[in-house]
Parts: C-alpha cells; structure tokens; sequence
C-alpha cells in the first residue's frame, strides 16, 4: 500500500473573476482549506497543481496577479508544487513521476474546475493506475452556454461530471468523509 | 497543416447489453457507418480504437464475443487499429506517436460511451495539442446512478458532457455539419 496524497488543483485567484460566470459550492475553498490542514497535521504527502495559461486573454498567466494561489490554497514551504498549461496536471509536467518515486499510490483531489481541469486530471489519474477520490464539495464549476444554445447551470454541470466519473475513474465522496477515514 | 483522421472509439457489441442500461442516441451507429463510408471515398485516414477490458465481467474481454466490432464499425483490410484496456485511447498504445509519424492534426472523434472513454480520449487528444472535432450525434451513453442516489438519463448526461467539453477541448459538431465541411 502506498501513501495517499492530495492533489489541489488550480485554486486560483484569477477563477474569481466574474467573467467566468455563476459558480456553484461556494464552500469549495474553505473545505480545501480543512483537507489541507488536516494533512498537513497528519504529515501525509500535498501537491499543489497551478494553471500557467498560455491563452491571451486568460487571468491565469503567469505574469498576472490572477495567477497567484487563493488564500485557502496557499502552499508551504517545502510543499511540492508543478505548474501546467493545459487541463491535466499529468501533461507537461513530472507529476506522475514523482507521485510514483514517492510510492504515492492513492491521490484525493480537490480544486477547480470540476469538469475541466479537475475531470481531465482525475480520468488520466485512474487510467493511470492511481486510485482516486475526487471531494464533491471541495470542486466546483461555472455555468456554460451549450453548443445547443441552452443555458446549463453549474450545479448541473457539477453533478453530472461528478456522475460520470464516479465508480468509473474514481471514488466521490465529501469532504466529512474523506476526514472520518482520516482519523 | 496536418490531415484529418476519423477517430472511431469501442463501437463493440458488448455494448448491446442489456445491463449497460438505458442507450440514448440509438442513430450514432449508422451516422459513424456514414462518416466511415466517406473517410474511405475521400481517402483519408481512419483510426479504429477498440476496448480489450481487463475486468472480470466485462463482455468486452478480447475473448468474448462482445469484444467484435459492430457490423456499421468493421475496419478494413489496411485500416489502423490500436487496442486499449482502459478509457483513453492515448495511454497505453502507440496512438499519439502513430498520429505525429502520419502528420495527422486534427481528428473527428466518435463512438462509445460519450461520457467515459469518448470524453477521456477528447480530453488528452485536445491537452496534446491536436485539434479535435467531436460528432453530437456519433456517441451514444447509457442513463446512470448517481453518488447523490438519483437516477440522471443517458440524454441529460450525453449533452451536459459535450457542454463540457465544447470549447475547451474540441468543437462539438452534427454528422451533417461535419460532412458538409468534407465536401
């Protein structure tokens, strides 16, 4: 058996613009911040993923103040950290390397968004061998226009994604369970 | 520029079963069977993926009968074919290599199921750098029981999966669309 990581996943402060549209699970940053101190207690192994947009018009570049970590998600000193520049912390980066040189083997994720980045990274993360739980209530996601023409709320968004890869890909579960099977 | 491979993901009879549940999209078979039937006219290249699972009650084990292509999906002598064990058609085969080495950079994505291994392999092939066209109506999924309890239909998570993916990694697309753009 090997250790149980966790995975933050672009908490970001440039997600706060209203640009991206109505999010859902407010909550998302402060049960990122309780998972995070509760690892940080347990001295159990922390990833920071950042977003390093390489998109013009994006907030996320890195030469930006959008791309600076939220308060919640801040890391520590000696904390490993990778930066990306597309959806998935697995491309372009060493993140699967090093998860498996550490003998990391289960990984619970949190961070935004639930169906782009967080979703690209959970898939490729079960594909990948790792066993996952992905926190319900510590993700979240933005409204989207369809390519139908409909409006899709991100509460929809939210929990159809999490539909789609729990039992497949990974494990769902909340943010009070994953801190029961801690202690 | 590149050229432009049609992608056809797990069109397999063991996806006929029952127990998969309910099936939305019931012409995505004969739509593929069409978009098939002009890659060949056109000469373009075609890329067959199709799913050997490695679990134990999965009728698309390479030694079962649910393992054979569907009669509108069949390659043909010459056709590209990779086997995969997991979702995405990227990890594990030499599908990413094989496409760099034929100078393809776009491909038009369709099969099965829309929200799995469709979604995973849109995902990866858009985060590495190919641009991708996905067919609305040439993936089909299956209505599934969610980690809240509720029961969500094949058609709300068919479309809320391609709202999610629309933009971000590909460009969602109709079989018409798609064909008139060939000609």
């Amino acid at each position: 058996m090997g250790k149980t990581a966790l995975l933050v996943i672009d908490v970001q402060k440039g997600l706060d613009e209203p640009s991206w549209g109505k999010r859902n699970n407010p909550q998302a940053e402060s049960n990122i911040a309780l998972l995070l101190s509760q690892w940080r207690k347990h001295g159990l192994p922390i990833v920071h993923i950042r977003h390093c947009s390489v998109m013009p018009n994006s907030p996320l570049r890195l030469e930006l103040p959008g791309n600076a970590f939220k308060d919640e998600a801040r890391p520590l000193a000696g904390e490993k950290l990778f930066s990306k520049s597309v959806n998935s912390a697995f491309i372009g980066t060493g993140l699967e390397q090093y998860l498996r040189e550490q003998d990391i083997s289960s990984l619970v994720i949190v961070g935004l968004t639930t169906d782009h980045c967080v979703s690209t990274s959970v898939r490729m993360a079960g594909n990948l061998g790792f066993d996952v739980t992905l926190v319900s209530d510590a993700t979240a996601t933005f409204d989207r226009q369809g390519y139908d023409g409909v409006r899709y709320s991100a509460d929809d968004i939210h929990k159809i994604n999490l539909v789609s890869l729990d039992g497949e890909f990974c494990a769902v579960r909340s943010t009070e369970e994953v801190l029961k099977q801690l202690t």
